[in-house]
């Protein structure tokens, strides 16, 4: 079960520069492991932001809730999610 | 170059189900093509609107907006673009 | 899987009261259908509004936008989809 | 008579997670007595946010505000409240 | 129960001087019925705008709708309301 | 003259539990002291939001911004002030 | 007592070019004898659109409402009216 | 050449009374300044709120920017400036 | 002086393509002639929809007004108007 | 491949003056190199903002996000892409 997410992150000024490369790091890690796990399809830098939109393939609401808050950098993250179904002219 | 798209569909009031039915068929073969050129890499339905986000994969943002401006509906769509790039997490 | 709908309708104004009464007729049939099925879960009207939430309960995405899709008032609406997951505090 | 709210929570960072820890186990109580009382008739997560829908079963504006403006969190919290009256569709 | 409400109205351009004048008569009698009644304890133009400030004391969310929605303009009006409660600074 | 307003106070975060005790207090004189002189008609909490909605009474702009910035809240209050006009339906 | 005004023009697309000249040649003499009269003080286009900025010197909300409504075009104007006071840095 | 502009403050929270008060004097000397050269042509607070109307003459867009980002108080300022045109219904 | 520009062009339903296309021929005619003359030092289209941005090149905010107005799409334009200055990291 | 920015700079308020001098002389060299390598075509000052316009010229996506993200002062910027196509009306 597909749906689009857009996710932005703002994160607060006290934090220094080694702690935001140590999130960065988790980060990293944990959606390589979506991705290879197949519950991110794909996942592109929105230009010029500090942003991504991601393709989510999951099983329902609640794993998708689960996944999305299980990002290190979810604490300073804003989310919003759309859920998708399959497009009539789709030739997949 | 990947591309996101959002494409809303608001028919005027004056055309009749006949209308629509021809937009339609003609929307549905014009899609078609360029998902099997791969100039559209995913077309999804967002649920409970007359509306979709697409992936594109183009050029330019000259071919993009050819091919956006050729779709039969496109009269009738309201088209948000947002430019993306590779995501430094992405494993693909 | 649960998620609360927000529909706002807005008929067109060459729409006579009878094309209105049938709308509203078939409208309640369906709507009534959905509840039997346990498919809403429940319908309230948003005081002072011609709008309501629903809160619908589906197994996927796809059946969500087809039972959306469905309504015969379809056409005249303007539907917000918010996915809804188990809430921590919830105690059923 | 019923009402829909939409609460999102922001915690202030000088906030320590021991602190909010504190803070989610008196909203978890708070919460569930309500829910016992029949006041909350349902609490959903919207998935991706901090935030949640709920439906509110009370007697009057008044009983309302005493309830949300009761909640633990509640200096955290920016809430929106949509009065709902019988849905002529409902079968309930 | 007090509620604070703004309604826009906004007539479609086929109505006549004379629909409109219609409009305004009944209306007139009704909302002078509600203040008689106690129902509607304000009403205000909002400068500059086809718009009005109303207080309502009502029973429940069920009987402020269905006053609401007898409005003869009803179908021309956006309606927002904003439940009150007892203010810990008012003396009244 | 009549004008209806809405404040939304929000304390800043380095704020004490014992200053906003005070601010209290002396708001509540202050709004106290405007409604027996009338220059208030009314006042009332938003359900579930730290904001009011008031009705004052004074006789000119000038007059209104002296009572509006002379609330001890002020520095934290975001006012919308609406000027209000005798509507022709009411009764008063 | 002065207020700032914006007001944007739309005009129903089944007006002829004849009915708008009416219009703008009723609008001018209207406008014209208002600034005469003082109780425009001022009145400039926006650059690029059908809108307009004013000051107005009125002596009451009722008085403001009535000279608006009483604008030819008024039913074809969206206004946005913001009460203004001394300005403590004014020299005038 | 003729600008309206509005301009809202807001001051960072560690700011004290004390720099505030020189921040106003200065501010009050600035404007002063450019009213009697004209370059500010009437400058009025916005009832409710820590913002103002002004009307500026100045020769260029340059100029204004440089007039602008001259305020004392020009950091804490959100400016939005609309260009103006002579109105064809100004009698001046 | 420079002015950055928005136009969105929205064409009223009852156009017939061959109405459109005559606009289209004196619109390009007309923003040929403002290139040639250095007032429009620049045109792109928006990819994905019926827009444009331009960089106007005038001598007042009453010649870019003029010279807006006189497109003969404007009365199906809605036009946002940017006022530029010298950037002082530009090397120009 | 053409595209209009919109950046709008917001320095946190722990930053001493000294700090934003040397992002602002980081910032000139290289938006200076940007636009002596063509990439940058031309900037402009919005007035009365701390924000521009920039027209950028770069092959891809990608390389527009790795030249925005490259600015000194990206991590205080907020930062809109429009992508460009040809203009059918430009003479370029």
């Amino acid at each position: 079960m597909l749906y689009m997410t857009r996710m932005d992150v703002t994160f607060p000024p006290h934090l220094s520069a080694e702690d935001i490369a140590v999130f960065q790091a988790r980060e990293k890690e944990y959606s390589g492991n979506l991705q290879r796990e197949g519950r991110i399809q794909g996942i592109w830098r929105i230009v010029g932001e500090y942003a991504n939109h991601a393709l989510f393939d999951v099983e329902t609401n609640d794993e998708l809730h689960e996944v999305l808050s299980g990002f290190p950098m979810y604490p300073y993250m804003k989310v919003k999610v759309t859920p998708l179904a399959k497009h009539p002219n789709s030739i997949r």
